[in-house]
């Protein structure tokens, strides 16, 4: 089996052995650029040469944007330029041999579900803390879709309506707290200290300052993983989970953090839904996606 | 089949018939204060009294409280003064037939969704505002329990911990803002105008006064029902349901005021999950209970 994690900047191609292990693995820049055909191309060469000398019999993918997992469809993928792109059929046709497509975000919630921190917890959330905030949902032992492919939008959870702009018009979105772009968007606004004036800071800068103990830096981190604590206890009051795994780049640098955003969760949980819970970082790191993509391959 | 929704002051016990439509009911008074017993002999008494003539094959119960629906465990109802009791078990043994046990808001929600204003629409959200505020999942066809049987707990989100005292000791829940008991501490509040000085104002009294023009009445309930598309807004955000059926003694009396839930709800939801969201009010009023405990019965 093989899974494919495509991404806005790149493309993560895994071969998998029967146990479901990743024997072999392929990384290509999607180079979006270029159009759909040369997209497709990219990862159809990818699976090819992941698989090269085995027969494949399903390939799953993780794409980012809503979607309809039944057929494949992408709605609305707007780092690709793709809109309405029946991404399953397409890729079948090329490869001759079934496609699963999921939602990116449910991909890494199921590949942490399945081989990473989710131990098979059958009520697990997923949040990925990177550029954006996204969000996957395992209910009941199964990925939870929503009428429209939308559910486990959890970056776009209003904390405050009179919050800093989000990316998607409105104000005060988890997203525009305590994503990449709200940390690097704070420290660019730093007048002193090391981070004064970097007009190209990013998040990862952001997060290593603060592992090197600059106060500013320290709080920003801060002041991101408190905002992130008060989205996840309005996520755990209303679907009482077992776990919440949180992963993506921002977690990655900045797990240090956690705690703070466990102690602010635990302040605005509801008591008898914090009881159950536990939250813990992702283990897979940036490899939860193409796991779950090989996960749905797998029909696991 | 029978049902029976039982609630801290009355039970009320429903018979079906084979087409799922309730042919005859039954009303007592719970008597929560005379012990365990006594409530287990009033309901047994109210299922004998609904299928006089009748041979049952099973009984669907709804109870108040975070409890086990695979055994019929009932954790914790502070309105009957009871923890860990077997609920199921035990009408089981006096009733000789199979008893299937869920959480009140979890048999309302079934109820609206099989004969309600659900309209069999597989991801619907029920809420209920009454005395507090409860919600129950329909997720994927099925209600959804989460780890402990907690899912759902709407009222208990926290809006702004700057808010009102709640009953669960925190501050700025939900239920804190548009319960009845919110609405009627507001009108507690008042110092002019119809409500003033009335102590023992109801969120009913507000409601009725709201109605006939009252500014300070319409006001409160305004207030609550901006708090409650707020709420909503959250809901709608994370898991993309169908349909939001809103029900509880406070919405039958406040129907007006809908209208303000939903155009608050549409400027603090997600614009995607927004697109495909209907709320509307229950259809079954008082009895969206009992007739989910029918459908328990019947295993729909």
């Amino acid at each position: 089996m093989a899974g494919v994690d495509l991404g806005g900047t790149k493309i993560l191609t895994a071969l998998a052995g029967a146990d479901g292990n990743i024997v072999r693995r392929v990384k290509v820049a999607t180079g979006a650029a270029r159009g759909l055909d040369a997209v497709l191309d990219r990862m159809v060469e990818s699976v090819r040469e992941a698989a090269a000398g085995v027969t494949l019999a399903a390939v799953g993918v993780g794409a980012p944007g809503p979607l309809d997992h039944t057929c494949g469809l992408v709605y609305d993928a707007p780092n690709l330029g793709w809109r309405d792109v029946p991404l399953g059929g397409m890729l079948r046709d090329r490869l001759g041999v079934p496609v699963f497509v999921e939602n990116d975000a449910n991909c890494a919630a199921l590949g942490e579900y399945k081989r990473g921190a989710g131990q098979n917890c059958g009520h697990m959330v997923y949040v990925t803390v990177s550029t954006g905030i996204g969000g996957g949902l395992i209910l009941d032992g199964r990925i939870y879709h929503g009428e429209a492919g939308g559910a486990g939008e959890i970056g776009h959870m209003i904390l405050d309506p009179l919050g800093p702009p989000c990316n998607c018009g409105r104000n005060g979105c988890l997203e525009a707290f305590a994503s990449g772009t709200a940390i690097a968007r704070e420290a660019r606004a730093a007048r002193d200290g090391p981070l004064a004036g970097l007009e190209t800071v990013t998040a990862r800068d952001v997060a290593a300052a603060a592992r090197q103990g600059d106060p500013q830096a320290g709080r920003i981190m801060r002041d991101a993983f408190i905002h992130l604590g008060r989205g996840l206890a309005a996520v755990i009051t209303l679907l009482n989970p077992r776990l919440v795994v949180v992963g993506g780049g921002v977690m990655a640098g900045g797990s240090g953090f956690l705690g703070v955003a466990r102690a602010e969760a635990a302040r605005w949980t509801y008591g008898p839904a914090w009881e159950r819970v536990e939250v813990v970082p992702a283990l897979l790191g940036p490899d939860s996606g193409v796991v779950g993509a090989v996960a749905l391959a797998r029909r696991e």
